[in-house]
């Protein structure tokens, strides 16, 4: 049976549109002129297929990964130019590739155990990359092959290949893990340019066609419900690319398989999961992540253009925009078209929990948002581990303001591809800091780590979400776990508050409020780290720095990472703690404290002989001996410094009191900022409250009642 | 006579343009219709006119800070609506201010013996920019008076407060210094608008006409023959206001003045000079200044319309259209005209020493500036003190590179206005750190401060320029001093350089060359820091890390705030130094070191009880005993850190070989990247080198021969 070329991503039908839009100004033209120049460049030089030698970084391992690339971006131009060129380009190479390859021997460096090895590559994730773009190109010059170089290529190339990632290699290729995607992508694909419906059968539902691996499986058990990726977003981005690609291939081969639709629509989910969880275009850098990784990078970018594509939604143009990438499909050309019309309308960020786990029921990721005088979000987490790049970190949380990092998360200790710094790879802090519990914003007892810093332990246990609820000023949630610690029950409830206006004298204020609530039947130490970002402008309370000797803090599980900068004891009631952002507002920490508890000043430096780590600070609100004990704050964002105009504002907080009482089921934080402005925020913490259920309670001689689960009560004192 | 109003910095010319011009969409109508709305809501509420009470921020004060902003800005509105609501308003403030002024005592607040007192304001000063702004105010609605009210406003407000600030406080008026600007600015003006030639002639030639003192002889001494004021940017930029605005006045009122031509346009130069005192929009933070502090300061602004409404330059668009501010004046509406017509051109920043003191020969600061894969200056510092807000910082140097700085100085030690920062005002630490010399990239001897630290004592003694040079790949500069320590000799030469490229092969880079040579009869211990922004990747010896422990650096001088990170002695020869900036690129230090100098790794943060200072690092070179010793570096920036997306490039510096010899008077230095690429920059470094003079030296068994002060060699090995 005579094929369709190209058929995958990019269809013929695309190809004459693409061709025609070439023709005019605008955005993919603009692309295709770049990309053809940047080929013409590389075309230019000789075609070079090394016998594979380096590991990851190294000469034959960077190269074989330029091929690739260059091969496809070759193939665009050969369909897009039809100058003939560059598809003999692309042939040459891949007749070159299809004289290696029968003669390759396990990659000789390989790491037997560790991961499954290749043969162009030491990891059979990179040949399945590999594999992924150099079958598009092999299907974007199809027909300009005869029928002996498509047999040369196929019988010394894509077979072997195909059969070495598949049949030979089946803990790989059935596994539903990201690596297992790549394969059945990669399979799948080649299935489809070469007829072969028996490969495509088998990336869908495993070697043995029965549905216990393979693609499909991948879909139902790797994202949540909601397509949430158990390993946190920059895994997440990391992982979408063979998925939405695969899937766009079925789409056009088998559109009688809805893909799109499996699962309640899992693929665009997942996207768009991946977009709600950034900020300022950033993802939000829980468990190993890159910090400056966001929604610009290459693997959303393919993300929104294929769900564009499919969807039309006009917010989705809203992140192509600020992506700034066009992509040479015919997706890429109906996104360009709808951004030379300027059709985008803002992508609605939202505040939701997404369920964790392929059930949505092992924890969730919190995101709250607001806008009050700039964006703010909170992130909260009780989710799970997510495998062997999670953090220990469970019930932490972050804040963000105004563009910036405020309450901050440290990510990975990494230098991505920095040979000077552990060749590019995590660091060693990465496990003795940035995992452990000290490095968050969340409860270490007895200076140990969440399940003991064990992988194991983490996976098999997970946080329980109590409740995630909305209304007009106040966004709450809760979550428990029994297992991170031995004997130690931790709860915590965040609420992200918005304050009603009066009579339009005072502004908005944005406002979180945090209970950490610890029991246990035995003494142990608390610590809650709050890690901020920023110059510490005052605190209410006198500090005791160590003003001619730095000592470390401690000696194991983070802290042994910690510079003691100042301790202080202040007294029961209120404590301030006020610090300056880059963004040029101020922040507060108003905790309530009992006079025993005391606060400890840190900066990450010690025992980092190759100052690999980043000097940032931090807070320690330290409860040293108590079996029971409830931890309550709130972070206040306030005023402005804005040196440049020479005028700052409201630099100090404006919190005057808080309080907290648990009345009966009833939880009560009094936030009062003067006799007008004075606010209860009132929440059943019963495990079931229903929508109507009556609650009330006595504050003050005045009796209070609210239906549900919470609400916030402004009142006058 | 009658006189026309307004006619001080507007005129009714202005007011027909700008009438006619708020009809019309534009930027001019946006900023109209936006003070409009501010000024709206002001006047709804009652006038305040205070019994002065309170210091700087303080409520009376910032009260009649806000009075007199208002008025100007309601006169304004009044000029350009016509409509007596906001002329009756000014009236009815002035009419307040006349009944109150001649009742007041001096300002209890006041300082005397430090600051000249007024009876508004603790500081005469303030007294004299209110009266700036409110002589025009009067202006603006001279016209809406009758008689009465001119003589209740006359006799009660503007006759007592300029005798006031003239004869009752000759030596204020009489001084030549920043605060005699204000003040004669601000008797000129309000003479002008009273009719009073007599305050005009004693605001230009002194009290006793004498030209002693007055604004003319300001003119003379307070700026270099090219504009630069000795405080430097940070307070030219402050200093500006009064000069623009009387010589705006001026030219209104007596154009036969040529009061813009003065001392060869001394005033353009002045604007032009604080705009090239500038870096990717901030000013270079020189001496006591707030590092957020740029081109887009209202006084800026204010000079940036003058200075294009007198001479029609189109790169002072680009600098305007950067600043984002129309001013409504008839100046303002050029600018905004042109702005809307897109007139603007690129500024021309430029390499330049700026010649110091009034003769322009005490001292230069010098700035180089190229743009090599992004836009790099240095700044050089052989500049004269700078009075009380001066740093010890002879021969100091900066580095910017991509919008960055990346050898950095600290600036002032300054939270402005923010109260619980030692109540906004410059902190202890700006004297115990941030004014000291090791707080700067220059030579300390003895862990001892320049002129010990004595303002008087640098004020009577500056370096010497030696020369200032440019071909097309390098620029070049050499000062020296003798008298920052007794008996030591300290003279530096900087090269900011652009490898020429070979056949297109390699990327021109970037490179400062610093030479350093210090002598002296008796023995020393020498420092010379690098304060630099970013990460330490890599050093090219073994670091003796404090790990556990960070001891303080020393007990005086700045030194006190100095955390000991670790300790390295490298091996003779070129020894390696290379971090990360902000910017994703890679700087890295070059020396030379002799096998007994050692490199000291520091942060500040010690002695800092409140946490004050920033906590940024350095590393310092430290030859403990030595007569003389010569210093060679080279800073190069190189490569990318792309963690986004996932690429980095040349992360190591390509510097192989570095050397320096002095052969006869020609300094060469030798800057090797490989066999192909290899330089010898020789510079004769005696007292006076002709044009055309030839200087030959032998290298590595070759001849070389050069015209004038230097030359690149671009030679293989």
């Amino acid at each position: 049976m005579a094929r369709t070329s190209p058929n995958l991503v990019i269809t013929t039908a695309d190809v004459k549109n693409m061709r025609a839009a070439i023709t005019q100004e605008g955005k993919f033209k603009t692309t295709f002129v770049a990309v053809k120049a940047s080929v013409d460049k590389q075309i230019a030089q000789k075609i070079t297929v090394p016998v594979p030698q380096d590991g990851g970084g190294g000469y034959t391992h960077e190269r074989h990964k330029k091929n690739y690339q260059l091969m496809y971006d070759a193939g665009v131009i050969y369909q897009l130019s039809q100058d003939e060129r560059y598809a003999h380009y692309v042939r040459d190479m891949l007749l070159e590739y299809a004289k290696l390859y029968p003669t390759l021997p396990l990659h000789p460096k390989r790491k037997m155990g560790k991961q499954s090895p290749g043969k162009l590559f030491w990891q059979s994730l990179n040949e399945a990359m590999w594999l992924v773009y150099s079958s598009q190109a092999y299907d974007l010059i199809l027909s300009s092959l005869t029928t002996t170089q498509k047999q040369t290529i196929e019988q010394g190339l894509f077979r072997p290949i195909v059969k070495f990632l598949s049949v030979e290699s089946p803990q790989t290729f059935n596994k539903v893990h990201n690596h297992g995607t790549w394969t059945t992508a990669a399979v799948g694909m080649t299935g489809y340019v070469l007829g072969e419906q028996e490969w495509v059968e088998q990336a869908l539902y495993d070697l043995e066609k029965s549905g216990k691996g393979g693609f499909l499986r991948q879909l139902d058990e790797l994202f949540s419900p909601q397509g949430y990726y158990n390993e946190g977003p920059y895994y997440q981005r990391f992982a979408l690319l063979p998925f939405v690609t695969f899937a766009k291939a079925i789409q056009t081969n088998q559109p009688e398989r809805k893909i799109f639709e499996y699962r309640d629509g899992i693929i665009l989910k997942a996207i768009n999961t991946t977009i709600q969880l950034s900020y300022n275009k950033l993802f939000f850098p829980i468990n190993d992540s890159i910090k400056s990784k966001g929604i610009d990078t290459i693997e959303l970018v393919n993300g929104v253009t294929i769900a564009y594509g499919f969807t039309g939604e006009k917010g989705l143009l809203d992140i192509a925009k600020q992506q700034n990438q066009i992509i040479l499909t015919g997706d890429g050309l109906k996104v360009a078209q709808a951004l030379d019309n300027k059709f985008e309308k803002p992508y609605q960020f939202k505040s939701i929990a997404f369920g964790d786990g392929h059930d949505g029921k092992q924890g969730a990721l919190v995101i709250m948002r607001q806008n009050v005088q700039g964006e703010q979000a909170v992130l909260f987490k009780p989710a799970a581990q997510g495998l062997g790049h999670g953090h220990f970190d469970k019930l932490t949380w972050q804040f963000y303001d105004r563009g910036e990092e405020i309450v901050s998360d440290y990510g990975a200790a990494r230098f991505l591809n920095v040979e000077a710094k552990y060749g590019g790879r995590y660091l060693p802090e990465n496990d003795t800091w940035a995992k452990h519990t000290v490095a968050h914003n969340t409860v270490v007892v007895d200076e140990t780590t969440h399940f003991n810093a064990n992988v194991e332990v983490g996976n098999a246990n997970y946080p329980e979400l109590l409740f995630f609820e909305k209304s007009d000023n106040v966004i709450l949630s809760s979550a428990k776990i029994d297992t991170a610690y031995k004997g130690v029950s931790l709860t915590r409830t965040m609420a992200l508050i918005n304050t009603p206006i009066h009579n339009g004298k005072e502004q908005a204020k944005s406002l979180v409020v945090d209970i950490f609530d610890v029991k246990s039947k035995e003494q142990h130490q608390y610590d809650l780290p709050v890690h901020y970002k920023g110059h510490l402008i005052s605190t209410s309370f006198k500090l005791n720095t160590n003003v001619t000797n730095l000592p470390v803090l401690g000696t194991d599980n983070g802290y042994q990472h910690l510079w003691l900068k100042a301790q202080a004891q202040p007294k029961a009631g209120l404590s301030q703690i006020t610090w300056l952002n880059e963004n040029g507002r101020f922040y507060t920490n108003s905790s309530i404290m009992d006079g025993e508890a005391s606060f400890i000043f840190t900066q990450i430096g010690a025992n980092d002989p190759l100052f690999n780590l980043r000097n940032e600070n931090a807070f320690i609100n330290r409860k040293t001996k108590a079996k029971d004990h409830t931890y309550v704050s709130v972070l206040e964002a306030h005023g402005e410094y804005n040196p440049s105009k020479e005028f700052t504002l409201n630099a100090v907080s404006e919190i005057q009191k808080l309080s907290h009482k648990k009345i009966n089921q009833v939880e009560v934080i009094e936030i009062g900022f003067s006799d007008e402005q004075h606010y209860l925020l009132a929440i059943n913490s019963a495990e079931n409250v229903k929508h109507n259920q009556k609650s009330t309670f006595s504050f003050n001689g005045s009796k209070y009642q609210f239906d549900g689960r919470f609400k916030l009560f402004d009142i006058k004192e």
